[in-house]
This record gives structure tokens, C-alpha cells and sequence, in this order.
């Protein structure tokens, strides 16, 4: 038995968002979520603006959503929405603002404890909306998922609830032609990540595994681009698209320890997530090829590569010079082997095999 | 610029009904709607009642859907609905069923003209649906789409409507395994109209093609079963994913001529909608392939033919000795050409084309 599902409505093009005001604007009075810089550098925070104004909405823009946010920012966002009042949400940018969109459109309507929200324990529907991402990597835009850093903890937790898909994402690769390489390589590998954790891990279904062949064969056909720069408008349109079928895969399968094992690198390294996921997919790789040969084989055939040239392609798009120690990762794997996504994982793993992880990848 | 939107839960396998009870229950009070024996017969309006009796839900069972039901059915269906005092309804059977419920949920809470749904005038939300399909072609549960037969116009009409999509879908091929192999055939072959429609016409997008290759590609591995008859629960599950995402695709593409032709065959010779669709598919691909030959190539590998194997399939699959006078033919065509979905045809089309592929198809 499997299931699947993936509400969003997914606009896919160069302007997609002038060219569909109809669709963006989905209340009366708004509030625009985004990074401090992201939102107005990708050029996605002007059209927006031009299209709820000519259309006469309301709007306040938050801007305060640093890098992988924390519930107390969320929190916050929550109460400065429901202050102004706004009946919907744009959220603009990677992973963090998109996943921040999220908790805001819960606590804007729900006056609750922030944590609260890991339980799924809100009454009211959170308010609607709309994902423009400017990067192609998180596919936020297309999951139930928001992923929050927690203090108190020390790490990222998640929360997934089917009332917080978004209504309506834009991909437009206007707005990510202009990233970094760095970061174009990064969220391209952590939408590999998705496409590649979701097909192998237990979770993995009919209804999932042809979409993650689809993601791993277009984002297969940039490699070029991924190593050497050189992006065009249309080929970030491509990737955003893969970036968004990857978030339709974890939709249904979730994500495994590449994930759990890269949050301690981004929360103690400051290590972006698409690269800290990358340092560890590799080895994963290897060690699913070892229980899962012809389903590892599929996939990097879509991909377009053998395992180890895959390993030499992550090798050369990851550059980090970050050092670890051994009781660092031995912290580490304690904390990530008690992981809610462990048990998905296609191979049998201990806390010693996590370790073992980190230190082949890391030292 | 393409648009992806495909909102149903689809849970797919073996008692998914009985083992997802809290999925299919989608408010306080039910009507059923079926055709007069397929609920029944299929196990699936059992396997309902019981899900909805252990639960205490109340339910009213409407089973007068005949095959390709009327807008004045459906309009009844409604005031019953209402009456009733129900606040969702689940749809089990073929199209006619499964389309008849979407036009009922509009009634049911629209008191409105019943012609007027045509035009999407109707101001409250339709009531939430549940789908049941007992047979594996129509794909209604994944579209917004519902086919209604009007004798005002000697035809059927369509009317579309995102809130008209299932909110869920349950596919389970214990309810299809005893299908006359004909139905069984006829189905199939509707849903590989679906599939090969939507993956040629002019609305085809990288959204929706990658899913048509998927549905081919699992139809194709039972073409032996489609010939022979000897299928098996499994079987039958995968063949009803297959005509799900035969609906997602048109969800995203629509239908084009096969469909709007094929309409008058089952209006005025009561030809399954199905066989219709499959007495016109192979000269709609040969005739595809003289402008994309290389989308139909792709496509018939998926499903593992050439085109003149597939059009010996079709003819294997679908006996037919109905008789049709050049009269007729000259009728319909004048009727089909008006339709909307024409101006999406891959190839250019005439009143005189569509003529002459009637009588290549039907003389």
C-alpha cells in the first residue's frame, strides 16, 4: 500500500508570477516573508510588490528570516502577521524563508506555545500561501515540511502537517540565474539529496520513484553547468523544476540519515545544508549500493554517472576546508542516530555506523 | 510556462478502504453514489458500509447512475443530497459514477440552474468527495473534469473545476478483478487514450509528459493480460495507478480529437466511451506521428509497441461489428469539430479531416 499526495499547484516559467497575479493573490491584505537580502536581490520581492500593489493589496514584507530559522523568529513572524491583520502569505527565498512561511502561517492564526507546533497542536487552518523560492534546491515549496532550529536542543527539528503545503509556488529561474556558484551547487545537491534519499529509502513507492528518476535526469543534464557555472534562465527554470519534483518525493517518502547526520554539521559548522548533506550522500550511496545494487544503478543511470564518478562530482562541487575532530562526530552521532528518520534508512544503522559515516566523509 | 496542479490524496493497494477509515470518512453525514450494480458487485459499496457503519456515520446509498450519466440524474442526485442533509459524499464505480459525484457536490450545496455548472456559476464550495473507482480507465478521480450527457445538444459536455477535484482516492484492484475482460479492456484502453492525448497534444508539458511515460510504461507490461484476460489482484491494483495518472495527465493537458469524436459513438450507438476512444486512437497516432515522430516513437517504446502493433492491439482488444453509414459519419464530424478540445490537436484538423478519419476508423 502506498500514498500519495502533493496539493500545491506548481507554475513553472520565465515571469510566471506577473503573468498569473490572479493566482498569487490569495487573501485581502498580505504579509511577504523573506531573508534579509534574498527576497530583494533575486529580483522575486519587486515583481512581487508590483503585482499586489496594481492590484491594490495591502502589504507588509517581514524580512527578518535569517538562516535556518529558529521557532522563536517563526514565532514572531507569527505575531507581526496576525497584528497587521493579513489573510494570506508569500514566502520568498531558499529553504529557510519558505520553510519560516510555514510555522508563521500556523502562530499568525493559532495562539499557541511555539512548540506546540512539533505535535501538530493548532486548531485553526493556517492561513493560505504562496512559495516563490530563489533557490533551486529545498523544495519547500512542494512538501509539508518546515524544518526550525531549536536552542533549547541544540539542533533542527521538523514539523509536517498537510494544512501547511503551500497553495501556489512560482519557479522562475530569474531569480536564481544570478546565485553564487557556490550556492547554485549547494541547493542543486540538496535537491540531489532529496531525489536520491527518497528513491532508496524505505518509504520509497510507485508513486514516488518515477518523479525522483525525472529530477535526477534533469538536474543530469547540467552537471556541466554545476561544475563550470554558466547558467542561463531556462536551465534555473529546469532546476527549480527538479528542485520541486524533489520536494514531491519527500512528500511521500520523507528524507534518511543524510539529512539527520548534516543538521549537526549545519548547526555547529554553519555548513549551508545543501553542502553538509552532500559531504555525507556519497558514502550513503556506497553503502545503499551494498543492499540496493540495481535500485542505486537506476538512479545514477538517470543521473548519467557511475557511483564513483558520482563521488568525484560531489567531491568537485564541494570544496570545504572545515575541520572536524573525532569527539566532535562522536557528539554528533549520538545525537543523530535518535533521529525520527533513522528507521527509513535502507541499511541496518547504529550509532557506531554513524560515526563511522562521519569519520570516512569528514576527517 | 506550464501549470501542474493534481490536489487528491490517492492511496493505492490492497483493503485501502478498510485500513484508511479515517480517510474516507470526510465529514459527519454520507450519501453514496453509484451506478445500479457496480457499487455492489465490485465489493467496494460493502466494503464502504462497513467502514461507515463501524464508525457510526449515517449514509444514504444513491445508486441510480446509469452509464454516461444525465445533468438531470446529477441535478436529482443533489436535491437528495440535500434533503438528505449530508456533508460529503463518496463517489464508487466507473466514469459515469465517478463523474456524476462531482456534479452532485455541486448541486447538493448549489441551487442553482443545472446548466449553469457549465459555466462554473455556482458561489459555494462543493461538498468534499471521496472516490472508489471500480474499474481502471477513467481516471476521474485525479481530474477536475466531469463528462455529462446532454440530450438538449444530442451529446455530452464537460465542465471543470478545481473544487470539483477528489479529495481522496482509493484504488484497490480486489474491486476490478472480476471484470468482464471486455470492460476490463475497454477501460484500459481509455486510459491509454488519456495517457497517449495528453502526451501529444499541444498542452503537453514537461509536467505532465514524464507521467503519461509512466503510465504507459506500466499498461504496456500487461498488454498479454489485455489480450488473454488472466489478471490478478496486483495486477489490477497497478492498472488502476495507471489510469490514475492517465487523469493527472489530462488534469494538466485535457483530452483532444480522439475524445471529442469518440463522444457521438457512445451518444448514438451506445459504443462503451472507452472502445469509442480506442477505435479512433491509431489513426490518431499515425496521423500524430507524421508531425511528432519522435514524441510517438517515445511514447510507443514506453508501452513497448511500434505503431503498427499498437494499432493490432487495438484491433485484437476491441471487436466491434457496428455498422456505420457515411451519413452518420458526416453528422457527427460536424458536431466533433466544434468541440473545445480540437484546437489542442497535434496536427491540423478540419471538419473534412475529422470526416475522413471516422470512415478510415468506422467504414
Amino acid at each position: 500500500m502506498f500514498k500519495y499526495l502533493m496539493p500545491t499547484k506548481v507554475i513553472c516559467g520565465e515571469n510566471s508570477v506577473k503573468e498569473n497575479a490572479s493566482e498569487l493573490i490569495l487573501g485581502a491584505k498580505c504579509m511577504i516573508v523573506t531573508g534579509t537580502t534574498s527576497g530583494a536581490k533575486s529580483g522575486a520581492l519587486g515583481d512581487v510588490a508590483d503585482v499586489l500593489k496594481e492590484n491594490n493589496i495591502e502589504y507588509l514584507v517581514y524580512d527578518k528570516i535569517g538562516n535556518n530559522p529558529t521557532i522563536e523568529e517563526c514565532a514572531e513572524g507569527g505575531k507581526i502577521a496576525k497584528d497587521f491583520g493579513c489573510d494570506f502569505l508569500i514566502g520568498i527565498g531558499g529553504g529557510s524563508p519558505l520553510d519560516a512561511t510555514k510555522a508563521i502561517a500556523v502562530y499568525a492564526v493559532n495562539d499557541i506555545d511555539p512548540y506546540d507546533i512539533f505535535e501538530g497542536k493548532f486548531d485553526n487552518k493556517p492561513l493560505p500561501i504562496a512559495a516563490i523560492p530563489t533557490t533551486a534546491g529545498t523544495g519547500s515549496e512542494t512538501t509539508p515540511y518546515s524544518i526550525l532550529t531549536l536552542h533549547k536542543i541544540n539542533n533542527k527539528q521538523s514539523f509536517a502537517h498537510p494544512d501547511v503545503f503551500y497553495r501556489v509556488a512560482f519557479l522562475d529561474g530569474r531569480y536564481t540565474v544570478n546565485l553564487p556558484l557556490q550556492i547554485a551547487r549547494n541547493t542543486a545537491i540538496d535537491a540531489l539529496s532529496h531525489l536520491l534519499e527518497g528513491f532508496t529509502d524505505k518509504k520509497a513507492s510507485p508513486a514516488s520513484d518515477y518523479i525522483a528518476l525525472e529530477g535526477l535526469r534533469i538536474i543530469g543534464r547540467y552537471v556541466d553547468n554545476l561544475k563550470n557555472g554558466n547558467f542561463n534562465i531556462d536551465i534555473c527554470t529546469d532546476l527549480l523544476w527538479a528542485a520541486s519534483l524533489g520536494g514531491v518525493v519527500i512528500s511521500q517518502t520523507g528524507t534518511t540519515i543524510v539529512h539527520s547526520m548534516g543538521y549537526a554539521l549545519t548547526y555547529y559548522k554553519d555548513i549551508p545544508h545543501g553542502m553538509a548533506n552532500g559531504l555525507l550522500l556519497g558514502e550513503y550511496l556506497e553503502r545503499t549500493s551494498r543492499v540496493l545494487p540495481d535500485k542505486v544503478k537506476v538512479a545514477l543511470d538517470a543521473f548519467g554517472m557511475d557511483l564513483d564518478e558520482f563521488k568525484a562530482f560531489l567531491k568537485e562541487c564541494l570544496p570545504c576546508d572545515i575541520k572536524f575532530s573525532e569527539e566532535e562526530l562522536t557528539k554528533w552521532s549520538e545525537t543523530a542516530i535518535k533521529a525520527k528518520n533513522v528507521p527509513v534508512c535502507p541499511f541496518e544503522v547504529t550509532r557506531e555506523d554513524e560515526l563511522d559515516i562521519y569519520k570516512k566523509c569528514l576527517l
